[in-house]
């Protein structure tokens, strides 16, 4: 038993729980990694141990680019080959609101109703690091569960957004017309991180345009032979049209991922990041979350007073972290 | 002298030409700040003693909607008003051009070449932290240089970029038509941080429509009578109108923030968030960034293998960091 906020929960029962596709514990096991896994991560190890099988697939691009529609019609395709599918699914929240944008979502009761399908969706609620490591716990567990495939969607707003799609075996931007052009991808961050772009909503006239534009900007870069050049796709994913090409397209990145170890360097290198996301979760949250506030204003006001520079309380605080742990 | 990438250098002399308005001291010590101050933050001490005199204006908005321009009319006006003005600039950089984004600054060159205007562009290269931190270094040094005005402008996408431009007195959240609806400003974090929201470009049809909806937006959060509402203001930065109605809002804000303390709250706030920024940059750098890569790529692999959770690697990357400090 350990104490989740609190309350005495098995962990061991609820990983076991997970290991056999337990749709009740997966879900559990979620919400304890939403509040931080790190005083039940011991017994999580079942769980950590046994992920690796799934193929990760990340989706990101700007806001109203139509990513949770791709996800709906990408994720029917996969049922359709028999594919069991795991998505996690990053909302932003509103302050003004009170609550996360969960509009998108709705949509995708279709597919939430199958039981081979498991969609959750995260809000960036409070901190980041905190957000990007939940995300990555959420992705192994549902890894773990024993589903083929598991998608994270995020919106690409901002470096550290982006990379939370960026921790997938295979990255999906997803760019439409009316989203911004090619040059706002690029000031975006999108362009360095895309396997394969996506062009949707390719009804519209200017699909075309966007297509090209894109393809412009991949030719600007070098590629050694051994390379893998992202191609570009259009699809309609609110008419389901391009999705067996986009399928193709990620079958032909896993299979290059197959070769000369690059799927486990790209796997070595989320696990980098996700060690990192970690890291900066506990700083946060031995620094100037739990219950530091007062301490770290008063910091902040002896700065402001002319008392300390910003570094030497910067000093301070990271002394406090190392007494603390 | 301290040694600054390998090279000696007088910080102390350079802090007393910052402070003497010196733009040859301020530029190279910001470019110092933008390889850490760490080593030198001891001597830079008597700038961030004189911190505090420049107003600080953050602005932000999603790509594409015109924050150049803005700035570009805003300083022109604030010039005409005798007031002298630094400008921190973050552009983002593009893996594929190999450089920042600089068109935007080419323009800029007639208020660059103002003695009273001082701009300085920073590139999002690499940590995230790292960024955030310096950001703040060179507005305080451009503030410590007796700068009426300090400027910081930023692309609004993602939370980390939009907490730049969050770190001051005022900020402005600058949106078009064009750069996506209200409901796509609410996802993009913009609509938690406006002091004053701007709605650029305004000679466009639907800029009216826009200007609506956001204050529909505004309406349906609860405000308190000693709270500040955001007003919305339209402008057209190219034509230069709407620019004197926007400086009055600023002045409005200014006065606003005279009472009740709420300048220094704001500015405790601002502070605290700077500690945090180098605690966090510091972190990346002693955990990761400095001859790190193969020691945090080694645990990354045994992570992959199953043989340690995340969370456990994590455990031994803070110990590692407790160590090494």
């Amino acid at each position: 038993m350990s104490k989740v906020r609190g309350k005495n929960v098995d962990i061991a029962g609820l990983a076991q729980g997970v290991l056999s596709g337990d749709r009740r514990s997966i879900a559990r096991m979620i919400s304890i990694a939403e509040n931080s896994l790190e005083t039940a991560h011991e017994q999580m190890e079942p769980v950590f141990s046994k992920t690796g099988q799934a193929s990760r697939i990340g989706i990101t691009g700007p806001p109203g680019s139509g990513k949770s529609t791709l996800v709906d019609a990408l994720t029917s395709l996969l049922r359709k080959k028999k594919l069991t599918v795991g998505i996690v699914a990053i909302d932003p929240t509103s302050p003004f609101t009170g609550g996360a944008l969960l509009g998108d979502r709705i949509r995708m009761q279709g597919i939430g109703l199958d039981p081979d399908v498991f969609i959750r969706s995260m809000a960036t609620r409070g901190s980041l690091g905190g957000l990007c490591a939940a995300a990555g716990d959420a992705a192994d567990i549902l890894d773990a569960s024993g589903k083929d495939i598991v998608i994270t969607e995020t919106v690409g707003v901002g470096q550290s957004e982006v990379e939370i799609a960026r921790v997938a075996d295979t990255t999906l931007v997803v760019l439409c017309p009316e989203a911004g052009d090619a040059v706002q991808t690029m000031k975006a961050g999108l362009m360095e991180i895309a396997d394969i772009f996506v062009i949707n909503k390719a009804d519209k006239e200017s699909s075309a345009r966007l297509t090209v534009d894109i393809r412009g900007m991949i030719e600007l870069k070098t590629y050694d032979k051994a390379d893998w050049k992202p191609p570009v796709v259009e699809t309609s994913a609110t008419q389901g049209t391009g999705m067996e090409k986009l399928y193709e397209l990620i079958e032909n990145h896993r299979k290059y991922l197959e070769h000369d170890n690059r799927l486990h360097n790209k796997r070595v290198s989320s696990a980098v990041r996700k060690i990192q996301d970690i890291v900066i979760s506990q700083v946060e949250k031995k620094a100037w979350r739990e219950n530091q506030e007062e301490y770290i204003r008063q910091l902040g006001a002896k700065v402001v007073n002319g008392e300390m520079t910003p570094y030497a309380a910067a000093g301070i605080v990271f002394e406090h972290i190392k007494s603390n742990s």
